[in-house]
């Protein structure tokens, strides 16, 4: 089973951007435990502050993985084309949020991404990268399903 | 650990109602199937149609529960009531959504809720609730947590 | 044929409040000549002030009923809950409003449950009760369609 | 008793146009089954595509008709000229919609001619026309009503 | 001198239409004293409640009159055409309102006419139909001006 | 003299709910000083987390009584059918926010409410009760007033 | 007969200011021929930049003088305070525009005053004001009234 | 105990101005009344048209008095700089309304003066000042605390 | 191949109307050149202000001919009608606007008609016409395609 | 004669993303017969997924080109960027859109590009390119004119 | 070189109010300081409560001073008539913010000044009035400029 | 003292690009003069028309240099991700307007990134990034500050 992690703007800051909203771990850290939480299932991970850098990103593993978690970071409120990439893709994609962006910003509760994904988690910390891969993997095939 | 799953108007016709967004299996089936993936856990169910016997039973549990997964159902878009009740009590909450909201109805983009909760899972499908108690137990203590 | 009425908030003060608007006839009285009009079809009729128990009521009687016609009062415009039960029963609904609401505040241009409706009566006072009969009649079998 | 009833915009292609929302029935058959199963009633029948001779016609029978039926088709969302003239005549008016106008486009939400009118009647089909002319029966003097 | 007052939909009932807005003098009545009041203006008088018509008689004197009074009713608030036809034409055009549109209706607050005009005058009754007639009088060459 | 005190949801958890917005005192304690202070009047309490049994209880006391006090807390900005109830009973009723809602969220400025009582205050604590009370007894018959 | 013309803020820069907008003649220069236009009528003149100020002589003169012919300049978009006093007293008040505000910037779309006043006269220049005294003239009593 | 009375512009017609709705009291008599009411208190009374002159006020007494009732008329709804001035300033603002605002046009829904206030009395009459007293009097030093 | 050019509300002043947007060339003189250009094809052209005539010929030509190119005019921003006639015929249309509506006024930005044309040609001038011609040549059955 | 063909983000899955949307041809199978049906044209074409670079083309070739057709995808609705470039460069740029975006998500219904475009031609599917190449063919001097 | 700075409402509580936001040094302080740092211009101050004040000296040194440096605090936000005065006189005008007014509450993103003065210079503390001086001298005659 | 100025998309055009609004130097001959009047000061270049990249820039210097300008030019209305990315880095960021961005579309006045900023500087041309130095340059520490 091949997951993709998708992370946008901002997050390879993570652990120095913002402790109070986003946590210290960093990404690096916490991708660790998670492979090793999930020693079945092939992980790939990528980051870029590009927008179209992670069109080009979706679009590569979108047509062949089981699935794709996506945080989209600044873009989920800006980017038409991430969202129009992700109704143009066939792996189901979770949108993952580390803070909870419903108690944010107004900017923040508009998003062109949530509609064309298959769900959202958000608010859960990093714990959200795990549940949405928990996810893929409770709805896979019975013989592979785990908890 | 104890962990309340309370839905809101309309869940109890899960199974019957719009099956083509919200499926066909009822509530109650998906219940007995959870309580039995998560045998160490002692859910407590509540459903009501009615806002106030939502808050009531929010009240009730709000002070001495491990974790409470809601799904407000049509209240999530209009009461404020709940959301101040959310805020008011101890228990972290998880908002569930069956759904995928975010591509549906422009009066279901506005929740008066999901800020005022820990976190939101939405249109995951039953599955929703299974995360839920997954991210309850996982961020319990260490000797109690597993995947 | 079985047809059930549902009222709701401040429809039991009818004949009482704001006389200039409503009319001074209570619902009762209007209820006992309507059921004398239309011999032939078993009314039910159900108020309440709750919204949640309008819902219960709904999900009663939309089942199995020929027709519901319902007047949801203040409801109208703030129930997401009371549409989405009107969208999952089976039971034809017709909204009656005794008022012209189109031409009171703005907040009653906002409806949540017009659109989950078969059609909407308003502003024909509570003669629209009877012309949603009616309207239930006509579009029977033609065996038991008259004028 | 006179009873105007006037059409506007594209109602003329009734039959024709998108069945699948407003039926295949013209509204001339519809017309024939109507004066039928009201004999003691004069109609009149008038429709036009343009919204000033709409207003002409109004103010011709608007003040000698016993009741006006007035399906104002696309212009009840853009036409306060149309609700000007149903202000400043002296028959009673009432606005019909054959579809659901409230489960339709944003811009049919808007009415600049709904306030003006007596009431209205929407999402009953072609038999909406019918059940307001059973209003203006009804409501007319004891002698004349009949169910 | 040449001016043309040109009204649109409803001002021929003016005298009937809700007198407590519009008063109780009709139009035609108030012209006679108009144009005896002026004698050396060459009045014309042009009322349509069409849109398009309206539009016609405005081509029609729009490039040859000294000064045109338009008092276009209903379609001040929604007639993108109207206004585009008084910006196309060469002749200074005055909007008139008998009643003071601005503590009216919100949608009377709206004009895609008033921007194109040389200027408005709108709550001094008829009476502003006059003094229309006396600005054009006025700012004329100063031989032919009188007060 | 009669007044009733109603208070909505959430009001039972005064004293536990996020004590810096709504101080540490419990209703019940503050009730007790209250009735004391005004010996004078016949106070009647209650509270009710649900929508509709507030407007029962308003129906219920609406009529008789000389004045009543409510505090609708979260209702008062969703609720179009109890302001519909204060309009409809005859008995004057004054607004009490303990907070000042006007420095919290956005969605706390809209009342459904204000528009209908008699007045509001707002931001003074449960003193706005014993204001409350003061105003019924110094605006009713000379001889009853004292201050 | 005495009629009150009170001038708003940066109305003492006419002729200097933006004369593009607002013409080359001072407001003096033009009083002075007004004044001889109409020898019959008492003027009075006052200016100021100050809103408070614009109040208080709207209150000293407005309830013994014929007439108010104010120009709220930049005050008529902002002043809720202006329109309030307009409401308050008894003498007719005519709003007069320069410039033609509808032509202009979205913000003097928004008036605080013109629905307080009698009419309003705007974009026919100075003229206005002229125009304004003439309707004063012509609405008092036959005796005194001429062209 | 010294309090300041700070009323903003048209107030000091009061008496004269829409007695419908501001009464026919003018304020001179209640203050008489209602320092009488409260002999222990040393009241100071301002009133100006000027939003400036009441900010040069509220700076004036508003660090040394024990407390200020302000009802800032028309600018309550417009002035950005009086609410920065209460938020400037150390003694507790009580902002007090004759009339209900809430029922009022919707203009007078917004208010920048509210959110930087202790709190607001408004639709209770001229006894809204007392009220305010009352509540200066009740949260001062127990000692001095009297009903 | 028969195609219909309809053009709306001031096009007749094609040439005249404020060149600097339109150009200086009459429709007529345009249209001599555009037939010639296409000798297969069998123009037939229309022009009214009237937006109900507008509609009378679309439905007149809509259900036979092989194209349609109109251009509204000002009624694309203001009539609901006209859209509604266009999703009601089955002859595939063709927007067209001589000038770039998106670089002009707002109320521009807002079209009742574009949503139910097959496609919208702007800013492109009375070349417009041309491509539009072309495209129902180009989409027309290979044999008869050229360029 | 040298035409740029620039394609935003998502084009390059043409043929593959949303069939029913974008149709199913890939855009350089539909390249290639654009080429032959214009031998005398020498085209450029570039494709990006990123939004600079897609500037960083414009610059490119925006100020020695005959003529350029972009197609920004999603960030038509998102980009003020391009729209600032397109606004920069000297070369006349069409935009074309495949689909007819005005019948689609209210979010495309605002564009940051087409006000700084010549024009737009949209809903006319791949054909569209050539439609703008023939603009720019029927636009340039006479003697390369053909159809 | 004449440099007029004009301070608005409660900027004469610097140092005093707020100090959280607007810190702890009085303008005069700041003042001091300022003209020291810069010998070589002759600076002019003036603080005003009171909005029309601010026009009259506006007015007062608009047409003959160097530069002026104006910090209109709250007027900022709500102030037509500022603004017109500003594009009204001929001296250079810079605003000046001493806050960061963008990351402050929502109306404060709104101003009526911003768009008549030359530039703006917010969030830099007092030191934007330095800022504001070495502007006007820098741009001044190159003989005068120094850094 | 480093300090990184960071130019965004079409400032590579300065000079080419829309003279009347951003004038004829190029950046390159700005910066050249710019380095030479702050010699003490280490600057540092860059510039960038992808969103993504300024991300990169920014994080690259955000935690060591002592001061950021950035002219984020179209992407300051649309970037979330590059407001979040100031807020992320450690070193203070002024932003720099080139035109007073007030002044222009309304599209402009909406900022993602002036509130995450220290402070902004607009409308005062390429000087502004001179202010900028010399802020920075001010309030380092005494030793080093000079003008």
């Amino acid at each position: 089973m091949q997951i993709a992690i998708i992370n946008g703007p901002n997050l390879n800051l993570l652990g120095t951007r913002e402790p109070t909203i986003y946590g210290d771990t960093s990404f690096e850290a916490y991708y660790k435990t998670l492979t090793e939480r999930f020693p079945g299932i092939q992980f790939h991970y990528y980051q870029s502050n590009v927008e179209g850098e992670l069109i080009n990103e979706l679009q590569r593993v979108g047509f062949s993985f089981d699935g794709i978690l996506i945080n989209p970071g600044g873009y989920t409120h800006t980017s038409v084309a991430l969202g129009d990439c992700i109704a143009s893709i066939t792996t189901p994609v979770i949108e993952v949020h580390i803070s909870n962006i419903h108690s944010r910003e107004a900017f923040r509760q508009i998003s062109h991404v949530s509609a064309k994904c298959k769900g959202t988690i958000a608010g859960l910390g990093l714990e959200g990268y795990a549940l949405g891969t928990q996810y893929f993997l409770n709805t896979a095939a019975p013989s592979t399903k785990k908890i």
